[in-house]
């Protein structure tokens, strides 16, 4: 499968009411990977040990007496990289910066993490140890360990990277956004977006936003400074950040506007959006895997010059919680659809 | 893929020296996991937060000023399980109960687990939310949640979940057995791999074999309560008594010798090698998946009637480090193969 294919949004059961066992014989596709983790969330039972369960970018849980942050993604081949595209090492670090970032979203920082490998027997050994060689070099940026995992066969590459560590004072949710709030974005939007857009037209320059794709700069200090900074909510932009956003606001229950005019477009990215016919905002409010940090704060919150305030929180009105551009829906696809 | 093929023993590298990149064009298949996981063991530098790095069923990591054990295992469709001969629910207990049972091998218990999973788009949701029900189920046993994870698309399910959790006051290593002493084990030995056998002849017959593969019966209390009795060293048996074994005499420097005569066969386990031709103690010997625990102890440890006794542990001699039945190499498989 072709990774720069964005398939069309999957159809959502009537309703949407979770809290049932779906019909049988509805795919995953139907239900949707969000429409899942909804029906997933509120099925599972937690111990008094769960402080923060399922839902928000990470849970923490309390392990003898330590609140521990944990948290976990997947990368498969063909649909989140190219081993034709990336090297083993770069899709090391993108696998590793997916579950580090979503510690950070948390306004914590990973201490460790563990690698689950499924991969085919005729892979190279050296591509799976420059693989580790990449999640081992992205953690160490936030002086975590790769602790162990589990190597096994299968048709095509599937790594799973579980992120364990320490929250700071608190935990930053996605359900803390208030009316009257501003947005604010900390770290890169669209550049992975413009370079994955360049690598599936066959091209291999701009190099900044090849690179971008291939290795996200994660602002990795930036959920840390968002607590201090006095943050109410906040997420990491992996699939998008009006697909991210829009967690927060539904999580919060509020309309988040954003201002289309507070979207600079990096020189990189709105190089590619020329060249390729792309609008550069659009890069930018639906590109993932960049990891920049999305957070609220209250509107008289003072925000060093590394955030950029892009929006605002309101209450929610007739049409529910969600993401406005310039107070219209935004039309077009959203962000990075899992199924 | 047959999952009740047991392929032939990889060749390994000659010398088998692990501090050295293999050359280009060496397969996984050829390096082998062990191979693998023991360069990539000596490769990956670990912080001093590390008190347990890898290789052993479990890494321990302090976050928070608490002691965490955190370890990760891999289901892969067609290698580990096939969807026609369990259900979604049995393939959740078992997914589950590989990562537990890697923290009761460290005399812990798992306080939460998270789950990787990527699966085809046209599978039935249904079987998504049973799958989640079963490792919710199992992790019950153990007193843990499911806190969180991730879902995405593939070719064929892939499951992987990662336990985090808590050590008892000391963690039991692979690397502690001591000439003089026995070892014991707690729990099935060659149930699972009955089981495995009766399906893959197209029965479904003894019953009690065919569930105890499905679903296995963790004796989940086994490494606290081996700590309490003096354990030096634990493993738990996930893909065969004589490779998990051998990892503990590996890691110990040490010659195991098991008492053939100290395995007796439960009555379903010895009715399936009757009636298919399968040697019983082959089948205890080199079954995985039950997830029995097997300790050493020092020789004068009383041990309660749930532990038997079925072997000593010596100095290596001048075959290095490894486990021999009757004194003598066990001729045939030794365990299951991941490559």
């Amino acid at each position: 499968m072709d990774p720069t294919a964005h398939p069309t949004p999957p159809a959502t059961l009537s309703g949407d009411d979770a809290s049932v066992l779906p019909p049988p014989g509805v795919p995953v596709s139907a239900v949707g990977e969000f429409g899942l983790i909804r029906r997933l969330s509120r099925s599972l039972s937690q111990s008094p040990a769960v402080t923060v369960g399922p839902g928000d970018d990470a849970a923490e849980v309390e392990v003898s007496g330590a609140r521990v942050l944990v948290a976990t993604d997947v990368l498969v081949e063909g649909r989140h990289f190219r081993r034709d595209w990336s090297t083993a090492a770069d899709i090391g670090h993108r696998a590793a910066a997916q579950s580090l970032s979503d510690l950070n979203a948390m306004g914590g920082v990973a201490t460790a993490v563990t690698v689950g490998l499924a991969t085919p027997a005729e892979v190279d050994a050296r591509w799976v140890l420059e693989l580790a060689g990449g999640i081992a070099e992205e953690c160490a940026l936030v002086g975590a360990s790769v602790v162990g995992g589990d190597l096994t066969r299968s048709d095509a590459v599937v790594v799973s990277v579980t992120a364990v560590g320490s929250a700071g004072g608190a935990v930053l949710l996605r359900s803390g956004a208030r009316s009257g709030q501003v947005v604010a974005v900390r770290g890169r939007l669209g550049w992975a977006a413009a370079g994955l857009a360049v690598l599936g037209r066959g091209f291999r320059s701009p190099r900044a936003v090849v690179e971008a794709y291939r290795r996200p700069e994660v602002p990795y200090a930036a959920g840390a400074e968002a607590l201090v900074l006095g943050a109410t909510a906040a997420v990491d932009v992996s699939d998008g950040l009006l697909a991210d956003l829009g967690h927060v606001a539904e999580a919060s229950g509020v309309a988040v506007d954003l201002d289309a005019d507070a979207f600079v477009a990096a020189e990189p990215v709105a190089a590619v959006g020329a060249a390729l016919g792309l609008d550069p905002l659009a890069l930018m409010l639906t590109g993932g895997d960049d990891h920049a940090l999305v957070a609220t704060f209250p509107a008289d919150a003072e925000l060093p010059a590394a955030w950029t305030v892009v929006g605002t929180v309101a209450a929610s009105g007739e049409d529910g919680p969600g993401v406005t551009v310039g107070g219209r829906p935004w039309e077009g696809e959203r962000g990075y659809q899992h199924f």
